[in-house]
């Protein structure tokens, strides 16, 4: 029973449910999977993110699904994507930036509608690879995908560079410093730092995990995914630094 | 293996959960698909539209359960209807105005709660439908079902007038104008319209699709519904025109 | 096929994926069925009642995952409840509060991440439990668990005491009052009342469902898991009375 599952910024109207239904009348086989819905509006960047932080997650065979699409109906294309383990369905705008796909297709199939190829195209696409239909058969191959440029921390000396990627659900920030560049910079838990953000400078305590900060206290910490994360313990970090992804960071030793 | 697809305004409350357990308690071989559970509250218009929207593309067989009931426990009536394809449970209040049933019958299954016929009426029926039994064994045949009524749009020369049913979760405004009307108008995309909602005129494109228009436009085009939806290309039209549904709205050709 | 339920405060961000890629790899034959990922942030006391208010009503074997949880990485226990029908799989912080079991484990399943056991450990608990794997093999049996203290409703003379557990997502208060203490003080539908809270007095109706109530008016009524709620018909009683859980209410018969 192969899984499609759904990542989308359609919210709480009825496109979820004309996805779903179109899977399920092609594919009664298959189970359908919510990520999320609440992708922010168009955000491109953290529908990238998102789908990078659990697809692996899932089974060997898994095909995703992604609906973030502010060009439907021009002439950005559809994809479908054959990683290792995975397929992926979905615009070519930049939600597959993490992807690291072995063959790719544009999706040839014709839409009855300009303004919901997630319906019309992408869960026939995805429906029709689950009940093992051959990528070939939907479209043909192409050898790039469009790339968003995610911008990469860099270290000098006792200072780190990077940004936020985006704030999650809890207000916490993601960045895009990797634990590897904490561990260069010698930093360990319980370090005080100075993080300069939007032009404002904060004292900040580098901690193993929420539950050892004060309640409201500003800290960092390497998130779920392998990444620094900006964070109120118990708090929003969105929220008291008014942030919400896209702004530049500075990290440093030392208060 | 039947599918039962659920649409509340249910929200964020643990009411979901009960209405799952029962329904995977009185028949496990059942999936259930979650339509939305963030139906505005008691908005029955809006739950109407959605399953409208979304139910027929499930397949052969499946049963739509539906819990927007601000009249629980008073004597409104809880129903089942049979369509061609599919079942509909859920209260007699309206939100099945779209459904063309074959037959209808009113469930006379005891409740233990006042409030909470979706966990103790519902479930139980559609959980049952799910397992094989015949509808004649949930209570009595009837003939009529509340309907709502959705005001028609009309086309007067170069003036159409409709209404607005509701604001989707993209702010965009679903109205009652079908694609017929457009067609009969001649209004072609790229074409300049004024629109009149709530006493303001307000020039609008009506284009092909959101990609067409650019950033902040306001436009107009054929909803994938097959209805005219008022948007701003990544934006909210429903926060511009301060929108929400049961709105007149005015469409005439020329600026 | 066992189902398992998630009950989370993960809103709309990537944890929700993760977890449930973690299960179907791990046990391919479950069901994950969502109850809520709308937990309000860190609140222990509303994922007990929604857990006490929906668990019950799944099938037995059912293994019920709960990941609010604020505490994770430092010293607080991840555990394994077995109730009669049921196992429950959660950081052991009082979200269990309600679970009467009959034996209990401490999880002892090292982490990858000091953020995120819903992921690293009790969503690999969970898979394993429904791929029935003995829950000796995940850990250590343990006699108590951690219970929050919810204080029990009082009836003296005319008046009943108790608190307001939470808002539902309707605005409805739910209190700790049980529908026996109403039945006590003899309180019939229809009886006016006279309700004091954050030191107003207010006239309420006791009714039978919301229906029964004029729009907007201010009831209270036995909500369906058998507890008072005030209510505003059609309306939020959170927003009314500005409360949202905590707040002390006193009922007395008379207005």
């Amino acid at each position: 029973m192969p899984i499609i599952t759904l990542t989308t910024d359609f919210g709480a109207s009825h496109y979820v449910g004309a996805v779903k239904g179109v899977i399920y009348s092609l594919c009664s086989k298959t189970q359908v999977v919510d990520i999320t819905h609440k992708i922010q509006k168009f955000n491109i960047r953290q529908a990238a993110y998102v789908l990078h932080a659990s697809a692996p997650y899932f089974p060997r065979g898994t095909i995703h699904l992604v609906v973030v699409d502010p060009g439907v109906g021009t002439e950005r294309r559809g994809i479908v994507l054959k990683t290792r383990d995975h397929y992926y369905v979905g615009p070519d705008n930049g939600v597959f930036s993490f992807a690291e796909f072995e063959k790719a297709w544009e999706i040839l199939l014709p839409s009855k509608s300009a303004t919901f190829h997630g319906r019309d195209v992408f869960a026939p696409a995805a429906a029709r690879l689950a009940c093992g239909e051959a990528p070939e058969n939907l479209g043909r191959e192409i050898r790039e995908i469009r790339r968003i440029k995610f911008s990469e921390a860099a270290l000098k000396q006792d200072k780190i560079s990077g940004e936020v990627i985006f704030a999650d659900d809890f207000g916490s920030l993601i960045t895009n410093i990797p634990r590897e560049t904490i561990n260069k910079a010698k930093i360990k838990p319980g370090a005080e730092l100075s993080l300069k953000l939007k032009n404002r400078k904060h004292r900040i305590r580098f901690v193993e995990t929420y539950g050892f900060a004060k309640k409201g206290e500003l800290i960092c910490l390497i998130g779920s995914s392998g990444f620094v994360e900006i964070a109120v313990n118990q708090g929003s970090a969105a929220k008291k630094l008014k942030a919400q992804g896209g702004e530049k960071v500075e990290i440093k030793i030392g208060a």
